[in-house]
């Protein structure tokens, strides 16, 4: 549980300030019976007090019958000065929390989810631009024009807002993709336009073929819906197609996920050959592809192979992209190409869940394309990337040279780093974040690539990419010592 | 499906152009095999020919050997250039599209959220405030000092942008409700907050009691999750809770939904005493509450009693808010409180469906409330929605006297008809279609509630209301005098 944020604090004697705040938080039920507080440390902290006022504070709360400490379980509370009068009437929370179908994140994703927002930590992970990279001024002045245009606006249609779809279909054709305004659906990010994948076109048991190692790992958008992942062996071109072996009762029911330009988190860039390959292999299995190609504008050094969906004659393909990696996360804009009858049946079920994405961010995603001003950033991020990635492999080079294996992305965020001693990962984990360093381990993507690290070049400043480099040879170095 | 918007037509013969249109459409995979191509009266209206025209456009497909006609299924796709050459390799979309878990939308809702857009009908019951009202001046101002302030952002935080939740945790006192920042959650609107505790907090075959009839009826939220929905009828002051009987295997898995001021359809505003009734057989039968309270600023007369989440001292209640009925739906901005391990397990999954809510529209909508010119807005709406009112209840005094019995709401957006002749109420429907009118009939709340009519005084103009109404009294006339 987390403070009340930007409360004011009473002059009184602090043990009773502690007692005063957590009889609000059960009295107005925002701590209900059989919850858990706060550690006695984290309150110790909040008040700036020694643990032994907070331990008077709770025995008087205990006193009172208000909470409980529990062996293993913390302090819980067990009743609130309603039912101390009456029975405990209070809804057992907790059997609903855990019993819903949605399965939640695993522990350390929610703890990264939490941790990302932390701006003391060195974020070496974090798939996001930097700060520095954010267009500020440009996307001021596109707001601004938005505002003195806008016209009053209401529930947008099921697609989305028809400009942005168009913009987009000049966009798409710009990367070899011929798509009308009407195949295109506007998604909150492409994270939902997986979400609604997985309601709208698979059934509960169809497999999901995907790259192994994947980001797909990372989340439970797919297991939630009870669909099964099977992970497909990767090179250095990209998935390897050889290896989708189909059950009779798959056929027809299981979809192969991709994300073929600058995988995350390996940073592999399909190629051509491989391209066809699998689009051969889906279509020999009537296997659609989902692919995933938010990072394709990233590259740095050439322009990568065309999208699979250009090759696609038989819409085989639903294609994805999204200005996450390459605008802002907090736009929440993202798009899903594919056959009609496909996009209508998914924008139905975008309808049912949020009635479509912001009308503001819509329209100034339509601006940012219309302008060609995204073109133009575009090509300032990729500028951007290029130093980063060269400060990072230098800074990996001098630092890490005995410590780990890497390949040089030819675009996107990532370096996917095999650490060579063999070292406790959790240990390596936890002994950086005690350094202000935050990690994304690889066996959030895969179970079996424990000794793999994601690092980002695109998030943490330059002098934070050294110095968490830096710190990370040491720490490694240190463990392989022992 | 629906047509290329916005395509240049190229000067060639008629004929040929809709060959050309629909063979890239088969050939770019947008009407992939299978799939129904738009029927000959369309077809000849989007290309303003003769039947006839088409006619010989299809059959020139058909000797191609690209598309077939089919008895009672229309014209479908059933080649196209590739497969022509090697053997129909398309992936069965059909097969997917109607195997997913999530239920389409029904026919008649989805036709409504198509038509919805249709700005040459009178929207009759439109759930939505007219653009008459909408502030379009001071959205522009707030939208403008936003983008003046704006800083770079990113994905937000689980919970949402924090001064929004300070904000809305100042709006709340308002309204009688203490709830600290971390026991709020931002949602797209209200309905995603429903399709987060679907998968959140529920399980397959848990029971949602709700109003009868009720808004919710018109989704599939819950029942694509696997939950039954329970109806529990409704006097004056609002839903009976004697009428709550749960099983043994219900108890501890089942919720309530209520929607307790301004009813959407039948507009009852719930009594005070309902209220406490009704949070006491949710404390007596651990039954958790969901009041959707988001037409509560919508009071025309009086201020509507507190919410039930005022009198809940036990954690019962999560509460719903949104700014999409007094503001815009737009901005795709609600709110959900409740307990916070609750609110945290939600947030967790918000996280795994869409990252979050746009930031653009936080920002904008913590602006709303942080310059007081939410409240403002609020005393013009209610000013506007009484005026609009009056204006439909005389309309209805003339025109459907003996045509429909009504009560009048105290405040929110509908006027809930039943209409007393014995007619058909799909031809009634139909007939206010043909006339242009387009009107929510009471089957999609509630099935035995087929004699009655949704109608919303907040959308259509003034004009637009009397002669719809008009309109209706005289195609009732019409259908009784059968
Ligand atoms: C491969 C991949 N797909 C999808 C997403 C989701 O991005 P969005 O913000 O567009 O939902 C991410 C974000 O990390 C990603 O790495
Ligand atoms: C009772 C009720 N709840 C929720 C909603 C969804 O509203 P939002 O736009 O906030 O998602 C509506 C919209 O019609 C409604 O009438």
């Amino acid at each position: 549980m987390s403070f009340t944020e930007g409360k004011t604090v009473r002059k009184r004697p602090k043990y009773l300030q502690i007692i005063d705040y957590i009889k609000e938080k059960i009295g107005n039920g925002e701590w209900p019976i059989g919850s858990k507080i706060p550690s006695q440390r984290t309150l110790a902290k909040h008040f700036e007090v020694n643990r032994s006022t907070v331990i008077t504070a709770l025995e008087e709360l205990t006193a009172d019958g208000l909470i409980e400490g529990r062996m293993g379980k913390g302090t819980v509370v067990i009743n609130n000065t309603w039912t101390l009068l009456a029975k405990n009437s209070s809804p057992d929370w907790d059997q609903y929390v855990n019993s819903g179908i949605q399965q939640p994140s695993r522990r350390i994703v929610q703890e990264i989810n939490t941790s990302e927002s932390n701006p003391e930590l060195i974020q070496l992970s974090k798939g996001e631009l930097s700060n520095e990279i954010f267009p500020l001024a440009v996307m001021k002045d596109i707001m601004g024009k938005v505002s003195q245009n806008i016209e009053a606006f209401g529930y947008e249609e099921p697609k989305g807002y028809l400009p942005l779809r168009e913009a987009l279909s000049g966009y798409l054709r710009t990367i070899g993709i011929q798509a009308s305004p009407s195949s295109i659906l506007i998604v909150s990010g492409a994270l939902q336009a997986l979400q609604l994948i997985s309601m709208g076109l698979l059934q509960r048991g169809s497999t999901v073929f995907l790259d192994q190692p994947s980001y797909l790992y990372s989340l439970h958008v797919f297991q939630s819906a009870g669909m099964n992942l099977t992970g497909l062996p990767m090179d250095k071109e990209g998935l390897l197609p050889n290896h989708i072996h189909m059950t009779k009762g798959e056929r027809g029911r299981a979809i192969l996920y991709t994300n073929p330009c600058f995988h995350n988190p390996t940073g592999i860039l399909m190629s051509e050959r491989r391209r066809e390959e699998i689009l051969t292999a889906s279509e020999k299995n009537q296997l659609p592809i989902i692919e995933d190609d938010i990072y394709r504008e990233l590259w740095i050094d050439n322009i990568p192979p065309a999208p699979i969906k250009t090759m696609d004659k038989n819409g085989h393909v639903l294609y994805l992209g999204s200005l996450s990696k390459t605008l802002s996360p907090g736009l929440r804009i993202g798009w899903m190409v594919g056959p009609e009858p496909v996009i209508e049946r998914l924008s139905d079920i975008k309808m049912q869940t949020d009635y479509g994405s912001s009308s503001l961010s819509q329209r100034v995603a339509a601006e940012w394309l219309i302008s060609g001003e995204y073109q133009q950033h575009l090509d300032y991020v990729r500028h951007q990337l290029k130093m980063r990635r060269r400060h990072v492999t230098i800074a990996l080079e001098t630092y890490m040279k005995n410590a780990a294996q890497w390949s040089i992305p030819e675009g996107g965020f990532f370096i996917w780093l095999k650490i060579i001693p063999s070292i406790s990962m959790k240990l390596l984990y936890k002994k950086a974040l005690a350094k202000g360093i935050l990690l994304n381990l690889g066996s959030i993507y895969a179970q079996e690539k424990g000794n793999y690290i994601r690092l980002s070049y695109a998030y943490a400043s330059l002098e934070d990419l050294q110095k968490g480099i830096y710190e990370l040879g040491l720490i490694i170095g240190e463990l392989a010592s022992r």
